[in-house]
């Protein structure tokens, strides 16, 4: 029986014991000198980032944007089999924040769902419900939301007040919890530079699983973070950290710098939860 | 010297008469019988299409994720370079509705603007500012912004009402013109569906550029469209039709069929305006 990604995602909090998701943003100007001369460099160093953390996470974050800028689809593929293979017990996101008709929806969930095989795909609300059914047409797979991000522009219409007196994000927070979430496939993506907020979206979303960016190079509070964002049964998040990780070193030790600082991230998180 | 986005954009409406945009949207499927055998079937039927229409139109605008779901990113790249060389006086809009955090829109507005060298790209504006601020980095290119869309889910959180009293799109219409347009780099994507939705939007950012969508297959009146979109010059408008366009016969007469519908379709909007 095939596994639904919040099941999935359950079973990677339980065995790793970690909440910590590692997004790989690949940036060629950043590569270590010992990666950066191969023709494959993008796929050998996110792997080389994967194998490094993989023991301190719950799953992880290709963002596809930094794949599609430098023609590496391919070694985007690639990557995702590897993970899957290799790490079948972690859950692998998609950070794509598509949004779009349904019609053109439909395609690009079989891009994340079918090419890439992700478990879960980032998508953005703007367009409504209809720019959201397609990805929820995968009954295994987790459709996650954008909510609150951790960007400075993301008050500008994030934090309008609507009508009814909210904020326009808890606006989102609250349709998808009692309407795009029939079937328990939805998540939120909520960033780490507000706490706060992170706490109103929990009151309104019950055991539904946040995303939560920004800790890291973004400069969110790990300790205040979890405090805000945890579930009833201390879990419920994958928070998630890319440059901090990826790039912790310019020297030859930067596979052992990632792997500390995933252990150390991930040491932080769970410090601040019941043991 | 390089021309901007809308000195180009002006010059295709003056050259070819036409507020026409034909989206390419390349559905496999529904290819012709002597197209689909083709081991490059996408990049042939849009060629053939923009061949049969180009004479119509003001531009094309290519939906990446018809591109990315078939794994056809070289094509597209082959589609874009052939509409640059043959028709270099029609504008390439990429259909992507991106929209992420700076660092990552970076990557989107290079995949954009340097791989696929469109002459514009649609972006999505619920991260803000900053989300939108690197693709304006290129002065030369156009910046579209989801505004208020043609489908039926585009209500749930455009139309919300803001603390102001009036809905959030015409809140994003406002935004654009009077801050985030400073360059002059700015258009709006505003659905045919709702005439007088865009009218709203066209009192409020003067001679703005307008990408409509939602005529044609999506049912939208060329007539109302028209008289509520255009500028004070009757111009300021890329009305997009796809389907109707690209499947206008399944028989072996495909070419000629989306040649007919594409006149027709801009003989439709001429007619609206004054001679």
């Amino acid at each position: 029986m095939t596994l639904t990604f919040t099941q999935k995602l359950e079973n990677a909090w339980n065995r790793t014991n970690s909440q910590l998701m590692v997004g790989l943003d690949p940036d060629p100007a950043r590569f270590p000198p010992d990666i950066q001369w191969r023709a494959d460099a993008v796929y050998a160093f996110c792997r080389a980032i994967v194998d490094a953390t993989a023991e301190y996470v719950c799953g992880f974050k290709p963002q596809i944007a930094y794949f599609a800028a430098h023609r590496a689809e391919d070694q985007l593929e690639a990557l995702c089999r590897y993970i899957r293979q290799t790490y079948p017990h972690l859950v692998l996101v998609l950070d794509a924040k598509r949004g779009d008709i349904g019609a053109t929806a439909q395609q690009y969930a079989r891009e994340a769902f079918e090419r890439y095989q992700a478990d879960a795909v980032t998508v953005n609300p703007y367009m409504g419900f209809d720019s959201i059914q397609p990805y929820l047409e995968f009954p295994e797979k987790g459709t996650i939301i954008l909510c609150r991000t951790s960007n400075p522009g993301g008050s500008d219409l994030q934090f309008l007040k609507t009508a009814d007196g909210i904020p326009l994000y808890l606006h989102v927070a609250q349709m998808v919890a009692n309407k795009w979430n029939t079937g328990g496939q939805c998540g939120l993506v909520v960033g780490a530079t507000y706490p706060d907020e992170i706490a109103q979206v929990r009151a309104r979303v019950g055991e539904m699983p946040l995303l939560i960016p920004g800790i890291g190079a973004q400069g969110g509070d790990i300790d205040a973070t979890v405090r805000a964002g945890r579930n009833h049964r201390g879990q419920g998040m994958m928070i998630n950290s890319s440059r901090a990780i990826l790039y912790a070193s310019t020297g030859e030790d930067w596979r052992e710098a990632a792997a500390q600082a995933a252990r150390a991230t991930r040491d932080a998180i769970n410090a601040v939860l019941p043991a």
